[in-house]
């Protein structure tokens, strides 16, 4: 069989198998793999480099499926290459299987998560940043685009990230089916727009029929041959193509066919071919010097911004581990991560305005192996929040940066100011959130990170200078507090993080001069929280007043109220939180007037001893 | 003074206001005000028509700063148009004062809030829809925008919606000044590189010098007269114009000048130019035609999915009001949002897969006083965080609906399982979380938030049929819950909400039969959440299981515990939830695997009455 033909019958292959899958599971996209399916066979049987049995050579191509819906082509391929069985293959979306509805890195060959469009292909921007300019390796990402996706504003994020970012090791495939969910996208088969927008974006951009393999051939020859840009091939294609009940047809988006065996004879029968997909070349990832490094320390009683702190430590963990790498949102100079681009240019991704291109390239930057640092004003990673969601579904090693945290930022207002931070990352399943109120302890707390396992870990930091409270030799669990203050005759405990630690502080002193004994813990780890501290002094003191920087819900005292519930652990519990729309001002003045100071923490703490009643 | 003079000096009484603004308040943009103080003076002296004595009126022109950072040129626009004083423009980011670091609508001539880049002008794109599409009415939309801010996708997926629905109405004005916050834009002043995306993506561009007011007023003539398509003026601008200690410098982004008097000066001193601004002509919004539709009703004991409850409902509400508008995101068959389409194709506007366009959409349309329902997947919501968090600040009113909630939705897999929309959506300032569990409830949920004074309110529905518990006649109050089983001699109370009501259900017939008596809670108001009944349940059978097909973070569970905390009712709380990323399988499988089906549910409940220890 000649390559042409093998082609033609690959894509036919996959298509039988797309249908067979939807079949099986009784539910599924086989149309929209269908559509796919040529421009799929001939990228395994001629263009991908990828050794199947090790999933992680250095030197493998990648491939990601943004559209992830069209799983049951991805898996196809996996059976042609000879990497699951046929009857691997028809686990497909049953419980148990790694072939689940969209695909996730359960699947030894899948990288990253996909199924929330538009985000395969930002992420394909951080995979080649990696092999560019990190790993300095010649292999390649393919990303599989659907035509619906590129509604999505975060397509044209990675459009002009990998245009800025002269990603010529990137090609894009996009299946201009016309047809997304419900009907007729914005577009339809005007494919001219396509290739406008893409040249306006700075991409090489190649107009084919996505059913001609031997146009597909030639598209991928010239997109490799392509330098100095990444390449779009912008395909017109037939969505159920191959199948007349269904092809071009509206309203078989995610169905399976209503007569399986009927397709696939039309489609000329199941076939069994199977394609020996070529490995890449050996090769090694660039290694970045290290030296021996420190981390900064600060003298207790300086004053000095956590943020800053952030972006002093990242830059030595950045000499101290070559595998750091940093992303910020056009930032740099608010978040500190300046510091680290300044020390370690060649490790350093500036992505401008952009959280969901700068979440979705350290999601493709962590997949070779970095340790990915991405920052920006704590409420602008609300931006991102479907990449964060996703990223965890991706089971990737992240590590966010958000400053400028809460009312504590003072005259820029509430657009600036976040609030919801803390509920947003604690419902991201396995985070870490974490909320230094001091420069050590901000500096320990990002190098404990690096050590972690896995999952996404996020550090949240203040704009204003405090004081340094703890010494640079202390120690700092994830999962751990500090008791600040703390006696036997305590009758109530003040629970802060952050900016109201120190504001805890004031009101401790304040209630000891009325001769209340108050223990005040820094609870640095939101989560996970110390529940056996907070359950102690639950018991030991009665009363608990949690104080954040943040909406009473999903925070601090959301997260204290759980903890002790876990324990059956009992107090009187006030929640003091921002609970009016802030506005623009002084921070003393925005403490005060949201009453998360000192002066309300006191307050509320002597209505609680007094009448045993909360009062927020 | 001729025209051209008059701006010329208007122009340069915005740059010496900012500066002043900004001395005064020792922070702030002025030099982002600076840039695009010609392009506003043109504007305001010759295009504008805006009440200002009448901001509501119908026929105003609306003017957006999508940078909103550029705020003192703003105020200096509200100076010189009269509308404030010098001395409250002195004001600015004081507290107290409406003039905050960015423009909010506290201010009355201001509409929406900025501050987060990328927004103003897809909520542009909303405002134009409603002129154009509904009030029918020819005032004009007139959004200045930045350039950093163009890295942003929302930028591209307001040109892309703009053109499809063929925005004449609508002029953006775009000021590239070439520096971003930290330095240069990734296209500096390569002005013909956003011309040519803005014609790639449908729109009639003009680029002129920012600073040659002959050429801004031509460009404002062209657009208005430009017909079938949206038009933005790209417009070559120096950040700081107009002092040479600032102009085109870097590192003089968000700060006040080192020196305002010397500014003032070499800017040719104060002015106090006051402009008559024109007014519109009067005229009255389109009124839609409404009937005696009634909301739809369901037998008790039938099965109805959720999500299709809300679509006819909604279809019924927009046969009740003429102001009931709808918004998709390209799922409108999953949604149900199509039976509302169908009934009022006038009335819907398909968003296609671009969330933030749609949510930003939607607060555009809410300015016109419409009630707006923007529905997509519960998880797809997560995309549009940041507008939804900004939606709080701009005081919308908005209407979200999130289907396919949870792990009952199967076998797509965990990509479209919304497990922290709950938390997301409870963390958005003065919003209402409601998730019902039948029909007949959300047909009365639904109806009843459109009765809401105002704030962001959010409907979470359900993929699988739920048998329908209630009749069609029953009340259900926002803050409310519906206790379904209850016995005096009741060991535990089981709060469920969605499909964890049916489990509970079950898991009390369970217990029942092992003589423990169960309280059934359906608590379908999340926020604010029935704190007396389940502080009534708590004191009346000392132990509650919580149960939510959600993370354990920031839902019911937590809602739960701090509604029992601020009235100081104690129990035992179990709190069941999903603990683990779900996989592909059926709904009853996963429910399950994830242990809150109503074996879990009972297995908790036993465990809590029997050895009174939390088993979660």
């Amino acid at each position: 069989m000649g390559d042409v033909q093998l082609w033609r019958e690959l894509g036919q292959q996959f298509r039988v198998d797309s249908v067979r899958c939807a079949a099986a599971a009784k539910s599924g996209h086989p149309t929209s793999g269908m559509s796919g399916a040529d421009l799929m066979a001939v990228l395994l049987a001629k263009y991908l480099r990828y050794d199947f049995g090790r999933p992680d050579a250095a030197t493998n191509d990648r491939l990601v499926f943004s559209k992830g819906h069209a799983s049951t082509l991805l898996y196809a391929m996996f059976r042609a290459a000879g990497a699951i069985t046929d009857e691997e293959l028809l686990t497909y979306r049953q419980f148990g299987s790694i072939l689940e509805g969209h695909p996730t890195p359960l699947i030894p060959w899948v990288d990253v998560a996909t199924g929330s469009l538009g985000q395969g292909l930002p992420i394909g921007v951080g995979m080649a940043i990696a092999g560019k300019y990190l790993d300095r390796l010649p292999y390649r990402i393919w990303v599989l685009c659907g035509d619906s996706e590129s509604a999505e504003g975060s397509i044209w994020e990675a459009f002009e990230h990998a245009s800025h970012y002269e990603l010529d090791n990137l090609t894009a495939i996009l299946d201009v089916n016309r047809l997304g969910q419900r009907g007729e996208t914005m577009n339809g088969w005007n494919l001219d727009r396509y290739m406008e927008r893409a040249r306006a974006f700075g991409w090489h951009a190649i107009q084919i029929d996505g059913h001609d393999v031997e146009q597909i051939d030639a598209a991928y020859e010239e997109a490799t041959a392509t330098t100095g840009k990444p390449t779009v091939v912008v395909a017109h294609t037939i969505k159920g193509k191959g199948v007349k009940a269904v092809e071009n047809k509206e309203g078989w988006h995610g169905k399976p066919l209503d007569d399986p065996d009927a397709a696939i004879e039309e489609l000329g029968g199941l076939r069994n071919i199977v394609v020996e997909v070529a490995k890449p070349e050996p090769g090694k990832a660039h290694v970045f010097e290290t030296d021996d490094s420190d981390l900064p320390r600060y003298e207790v009683g300086t004053e000095v911004a956590t943020r800053k702190a952030y972006g002093e430590a990242l830059a030595a963990l950045g000499s101290m581990r070559g595998k750091v790498v940093a992303v910020d949102g056009e930032v740099s100079n608010s978040t500190f991560a300046e510091i680290f681009k300044d020390a370690h240019p060649d490790r350093y991704f500036e992505m401008y305005i952009a959280e969901q291109q700068m979440v979705a390239a350290a999601v493709g930057l962590q997949v070779r192996g970095y340790l990915v640092f991405a920052s920006s004003f704590a409420a602008f990673h609300s931006r991102a929040f479907d990449f964060i969601r996703m990223a965890a579904i991706s089971r990737a090693k992240l590590f966010l940066s958000g400053s400028h945290a809460g009312i504590s930022i003072g005259e820029d207002g509430p657009s600036q100011m976040a609030l919801e931070d803390m509920a947003m990352m604690r419902a991201v399943h396995g985070s870490i959130v974490l909320h230094p109120c001091d420069a050590n302890q901000t500096t320990k707390l990002l190098l404990k990170m690096t050590t972690l396992e896995g999952g996404i870990s996020y550090i949240r930091t203040l704009r204003p200078n405090t004081p340094v409270l703890y010494g640079p030799d202390e120690f700092f669990p994830i999962g751990g507090s500090r008791v600040l203050r703390s006696s036997e005759d305590d009758e109530v405990t003040l629970v802060g993080c952050g900016i109201t630690v120190h504001e805890s502080l004031k009101a401790a002193d304040a209630l000891a001069e009325d001769g209340i004994g108050a223990r005040v813990v820094d609870c640095y780890s939101v989560k996970p929280i110390d529940g056996e501290t907070l359950a102690t002094a639950a018991e030991e003191t009665g009363r608990i007043v949690t104080v954040e920087d943040h909406w009473p819900e999903g925070g601090l005292g959301d997260a204290v109220l759980a903890a002790l519930a876990e324990r059956d652990a009992h107090a009187q519990v006030a929640r003091l939180a921002v609970t009016e729309m802030p506005r623009s001002g002084k921070p003393a003045e925005l403490l005060a007037a949201y009453k998360i100071d000192a002066d309300a923490i006191a307050e509320a703490a002597r209505a609680l001893v007094r009448t045993g009643v909360p009062t927020t």
